[in-house]
């Protein structure tokens, strides 16, 4: 097999992708610190039982596997960074106050989540730590939204929902707790057929709230609706009040209401969102709580995040990176050698065409050149298909 | 085992250092752009033999090796990124001229080079393909230099060899190619004991020469010394004419000229060189030509390059990350959010004291206040030890 195929579900960046990449990434981490987020660099390697301590099957079979030379142990490549960081709250950090974190890197897997999905995403993300009322939670989609709104994607829709619905009907039937993963898949694709069959054995009122989720989605109003269609638990009153709140806070999107979609769910506790836009089938952004990451290691902060993969919100941004240079000739000359520092400390794009090659430049749209003019290097436009030796006067 | 511990020679990178290592990251590839370096991103992850085109069996024992699961194939985790920018200079970009390529990501190394060495480095170096001449070596050293000046490291040494040298000599003498590796380690080691009894059997002038070449090291004056104990034949005066014009090049450094130090040999070809910093044992950025490395994927273009780890540079450099932000309340208030978003887009780091948490920041060093005055909101310096709620009028 040729030497530069890639394996399937993994590419190469080239330079106009990545320079786009490049400037959405500095864009979404400065607005992190504008939110006085601080970031942090997990490793790409850790012990397999530190990366699975809180993600369940999904996450074990999504992680790649390899042998650590030095101790004999298996390694895992990260999948998700969320228990990294929640490791670092816990551990390394271990303040007392509410702890803000960001983070930028590339997460892998073993599959890819469909056919044309990339198994190397950049994820970026950010989360804060120690607050457990629902102001984090209004900062965090706060904070994704403006992520988005940064990539210019207009028309963003903001999908909410509560693992806290679901753990309530869990907790008062342990029959339908037992029915675990499969319903959480059922609800998720919204198949009401297979949800009937799921849940014929099982008692009302918790059958009945299980078969009403599927339809409980929509704007806002659908909370009105749910009062009326769940039991009115206070654990289940609170998730809806929650919502309400949150919903009222979104200014810059669609606000949607989904008590059915808990994708996602093996480390959420609370609220959860995934952020769309139109055009896109998949969410662009996810989040929501995770109260309990930090337990596995010994300290179950609050917690609230979002994530999001910068490839794709790159790839879908209709934002165009800027590309203007100067092109310049190599030769020995001071006054050339200082005129061509000062333009690149200014900011400005100066490459030099190499002996030889003053013609074949096609990697920067050079729109002007660098030429002697009466013993002063000068910048002035580009004459097209004239390189720097032919605009010499 | 603790579930918090990581692997030897992994570690996290916490907010202070991840924030010094990020604004160095950006000021590197700014730099690169403005010499008209175009950015890819190849993957972490590929198929194996992809990876080991080029790298001897140094690099082989090196890579973290897995399996795919999609193909069953190995794949590597990739242990230095070069071979992978040749491959996208060769394949995908496939251009004419001259292509100025750079990157920034992690390299992973199943074994530390050193007891205290980080097995995942940040990798970033910038490479020209296309150009056979000194004047892309010239280009390449000045960016390396100029990457060092960045990061606010004082007193850089570059140090020239040539693999031209040795390459002459084992041309010559096929008894002294079939040394190989040995030699080199020797050479790199100035083991003069071992080199006289590896050489013991060879025949001058190239015994001769073998044994002279650790002590041809030493500032530029070490070239003439060279050409009077060196055999004089044209490959070996083409390479120590090249390392004259080159020394002479640098402006920004000492340079001194090392005839033995061959280390990363694996791809080399011409000039090669080592940065080096006062109070630091190993070279803080390496480069030099490879000619050769695009042959694997069907176009051995003429290319040099360098490369730095910005975890060992942003270590060592004296630069500061800058720490300044504006602690604000939390509460409905359509001027409050008006104000801090208007700040944030100005570029400040503005921190919200979530509510029941005013009294326990220590994330950031909040310098200044946001606070209502006469149902206006302006920023005035904080009094040390107080919340915002105390400062209010």
């Amino acid at each position: 097999m040729s030497t530069w195929l890639l394996p399937e579900n993994i590419a190469d960046v080239l330079p106009s992708e990545a320079r786009k990449i490049e400037e959405l990434r500095r864009a979404l981490l400065d607005r992190f610190r504008a939110y006085g987020y601080e970031m942090v660099m997990p490793p790409l390697l850790e012990y397999l039982e530190s990366l699975l301590t809180s993600g369940g099957s999904d996450l074990n079979l999504r992680t790649f596997k390899l042998v650590d030379q030095l101790s004999g142990r298996t390694l895992g490549l990260r999948a998700d960074t969320t228990p990294q960081v929640a490791r670092i709250d816990a551990h390394l950090l271990n303040r007392q106050g509410v702890t803000r974190l960001c983070y930028a890197g590339s997460v892998l897997h073993t599959r890819p989540r469909g056919l044309y999905a990339t198994r190397e995403q950049i994820q970026v993300g950010a989360e804060i730590y120690g607050h457990a009322g629902l102001e984090a939670d209004a900062e965090i989609q706060q904070l994704a939204l403006d992520a988005l709104r940064l990539a210019g994607l207009q028309s963003v829709r903001l999908d909410l929902c509560h693992a806290g619905v679901l753990q309530a009907l869990f907790a008062r039937d342990p029959a339908a707790a037992a029915l675990g993963e499969s319903l959480y898949e059922v609800l998720a694709g919204k198949d009401v057929a297979r949800l009937a069959e799921l849940t014929r054995g099982l008692a009302d009122p918790v059958a009945d709230a299980l078969r009403a989720l599927p339809a409980l989605y929509g704007d806002a109003s659908v909370l009105d609706e749910a009062r009326r269609r769940l039991p009115q638990w206070p654990e289940i009153t609170r998730a809806l009040d929650d919502l309400g709140f949150l919903a009222a806070q979104v200014e810059a999107a669609d606000v949607t209401v989904d008590l059915a979609d808990l994708r996602g769910y093996a480390y959420h506790s609370g609220v959860m969102f995934s952020a769309y836009v139109s055009g896109v089938p998949n969410a662009v952004a996810r989040g929501g709580r995770y109260d309990h990451v930090g337990q596995a290691y010994g300290r179950a902060r609050p917690a609230t995040g979002f994530s999001l993969d910068l490839r794709e919100v790159a790839r879908i941004s209709p934002m165009e990176a800027r590309s203007s240079a100067i092109l310049a000739p190599w030769k020995h000359d001071e006054g050339l050698r200082a005129s061509v520092a000062a333009l690149r400390d200014a900011g400005e794009v100066v490459i030099q065409a190499l002996p030889g090659h003053e013609h074949d430049l096609d990697e920067f749209a050079c729109d002007r050149v660098l030429v002697e003019r009466d013993g002063a290097w000068i910048v002035e436009p580009r004459r097209v298909g004239l390189a720097p030796a032919d605009t010499r006067a």
